[in-house]
């Protein structure tokens, strides 16, 4: 009785806050954070009361189905991303992804190194920092630029070339953080080298399958019509990437990752994919999702503004201006125009589903507890982050459509 | 890891067996309870060596995707099937309805009656196996019925109808079994009279909310086009009568069946039924109903098929005289032809999902549980019925194809 009471209540908050944001011109994923952020506060004014309420940041029936959404979200983002369709059309994305990813990761290490406490934790959460800030979504970029016509403009197909190729290699930077959490230290050459060479070994059989399996398969199923059937297989190819992904001693987000990267249009055939697409924005947008960034939002405490406003201010401009000027300056040595530079570096500040579940991995593994004597920016950096992630996901798409419909008027 | 390799282990022979079993013309749901019972025989030969063999009968991830199967496995039942169309074509499925679960019901009470010691849970175990024999699952009925065009004929009608009706009272039914469990007796009347009372006014408040609401909400969203909104509202509201069918003590699958029954084409919208039917039918074939009939599967003891022969014989022989005599008959007397009361009384006689989900719920409950010195019959009595739910499944739509066949040709 208490799973249905409890996931009807937090379903129909985050949706209640997800709908009123997209009426505002936001993603709703934004709303849903928000939406965790006020059950939080008023868990911490009633909680006492009820129970239901006080258990709430602890309960498993949430935190098994954020699991299955971080699952879900991360296969849908694979499959959002069509990495066959990039390479064609434009180059620009390779120095973009490159500049766009190490400028803010730069920024955000340099910054956490220079705020944070030494402590045992401090080499992985300054790397976690500098992960949160490189990453680029491409949900809500698309978005716009879909809205716009603008999908297939050379900043359009920049912004989402260069956000796949810093998603996963942010990705890879997870793994990397997450041995260090492991290990308790900065990975030495030998072991470094040999993670090296198990991402490599993943990515290899991954694309290899994608590339070559994937579309015989497809083609057998194709003449079946069976959605029930490319729904398993694409199941169960997802599943095995994880678990290979696991047996590698990665995260198997990684593996979802790629069992959805290569269910691309041109591989799968149209229908399948459309259903597969449909599929997975129905359940990501109407259910897993919402839950998972409300559990999110919970987690964020907004003392992080009063305690700390110094650094939070910091590491929204280094993430802002990172990917900006990261992003944007080797845009504009490869061609692209100002306003088109401009979009490239605007555009690519929507951090979006990834960062936060980059977070929530990280927050997981036990990279944010407290520890007795550190200090108030150990103890708000997971808030810090995700309210960098939002606030820059609420800025991106907006500053963007300002951006391109003035260049559209040029 | 252990989670992914397990389910992809599980996932992979269910839809194996599930696709063979297709390819040879039977319900997929028959192959994939096959490959339990296959996996079920491994774990008993080679299970101690295995670690993740041994626990796979107590496995808690297969148990939750179970779980989760059942709820969204019975909210597409409801989903498949529009009431409010039934009764606008033919009447004569409310005589059918009564006969055809009145007999196979009466018959198991009497069968189970005769042959079970006298124990605590007798009455409830006698209620459990005549419930069993009186459901009618609709969904492979309709499978055969479309393919030979006869979905909108007399008989087609009324094995739809007919079906319909004998899951609610059969949801009922178990609603009675499960307060048995509890208060470890038949209920007297004052206590019976409160258990009608509830059920009846769940009944109310849902048909009344499904008729009045579901239209006026759906015709709002349906200006939105926003497939992932409908999929927020229907699991909602799922969930919701869920928790309501458990506030009045009654099992949940009660409120996703009734969520999904008045979400029908003509209440709904064309769009918004086809998607969410598209959804729940991807969801529930691909990949929770093949892991829900494993996990059914998993538990059957073929057992039953040397120790208690005699017993096996006579439910499933009762099982299906009581629905085709029971249904047949009154089909008769309604006006149907001879053909088509036979196909009828045939076509009623698939049980399929409804039935195994009453069975699973009530091993869950401790129903089927062995005590010191009961016999045989009771050791084996789910092996029994859920032998007899597999073979009236598999036998029904062969012989109705061959009876339509034959009708079409007169």
């Amino acid at each position: 009785m208490e799973v249905f009471s409890e996931l009807l209540v937090l379903l129909v908050t985050a949706r209640l806050f997800g709908e009123i944001a997209e009426r505002l011109g936001h993603p709703s994923s934004v709303g849903e954070i928000i939406a965790g952020m006020a059950l939080a506060g008023i868990v911490v004014l009633f909680g006492g009361d009820v129970a239901f309420l006080h258990q709430l940041p602890d309960s498993d029936v949430l935190s098994m189905v954020a699991n299955i959404g971080i699952f879900a979200l991360v296969l849908f983002a694979g499959i959002e991303m069509e990495p066959g369709e990039i390479g064609k059309h434009s180059k620009a994305y390779i120095a973009v992804a490159g500049g766009g990813m190490v400028a803010p990761l730069l920024g955000g290490v340099a910054l956490a190194w220079w705020f944070l406490p030494p402590s045992e934790l401090k080499q992985a959460q300054v790397l976690i920092a500098g992960v949160a800030l490189s990453i680029s979504a491409i949900p809500e970029s698309t978005k716009i630029l879909s809205d716009l016509g603008q999908m297939h403009t050379p900043a359009g197909r920049t912004i989402v070339g260069a956000a796949l190729f810093d998603d996963v290699f942010g990705l890879f930077l997870l793994a990397v953080v997450l041995a260090m959490i492991e290990t308790g230290q900065v990975p030495d050459v030998s072991a470094f080298a040999l993670l090296v060479g198990k991402v490599f070994a993943f990515f290899t059989i991954t694309v290899l399958l994608g590339v070559h399996v994937y579309p015989r398969v497809s083609k057998h199923l194709k003449t079946m019509q069976a959605a029930a059937l490319e729904f398993s297989a694409l199941a169960a190819v997802a599943i095995a990437y994880g678990w290979l992904a696991e047996v590698l001693g990665m995260h198997w987000i990684l593996g979802a990752f790629m069992a959805g990267l290569y269910f691309e249009r041109s591989r799968v055939g149209v229908r399948a994919y459309q259903e597969m697409r449909l599929f997975f924005s129905v359940v990501t947008r109407g259910f897993l999702g919402p839950l998972f960034f409300l559990s999110i939002g919970l987690r964020v405490s907004m003392e992080a503004v009063t305690e700390v406003p110094l650094f939070l201010v910091l590491v929204i401009a280094i993430a802002f201006l990172g990917k900006m000027v990261g992003g944007g300056v080797p845009a504009l040595m490869t061609g692209l125009s100002r306003k088109e530079a401009l979009a490239v570096g605007v555009g690519m500040n929507a951090r979006g589903a990834v960062e936060l579940i980059v977070l929530s991995i990280a927050q997981h593994a036990g990279l944010f507890d407290p520890v007795p004597g550190d200090g108030p920016i150990v103890r708000n950096l997971y808030s810090t982050l995700v309210l960098m992630g939002v606030i820059t996901t609420v800025l991106s798409p907006m500053l963007l459509r300002r951006i391109l419909l003035r260049t559209g008027r040029e």
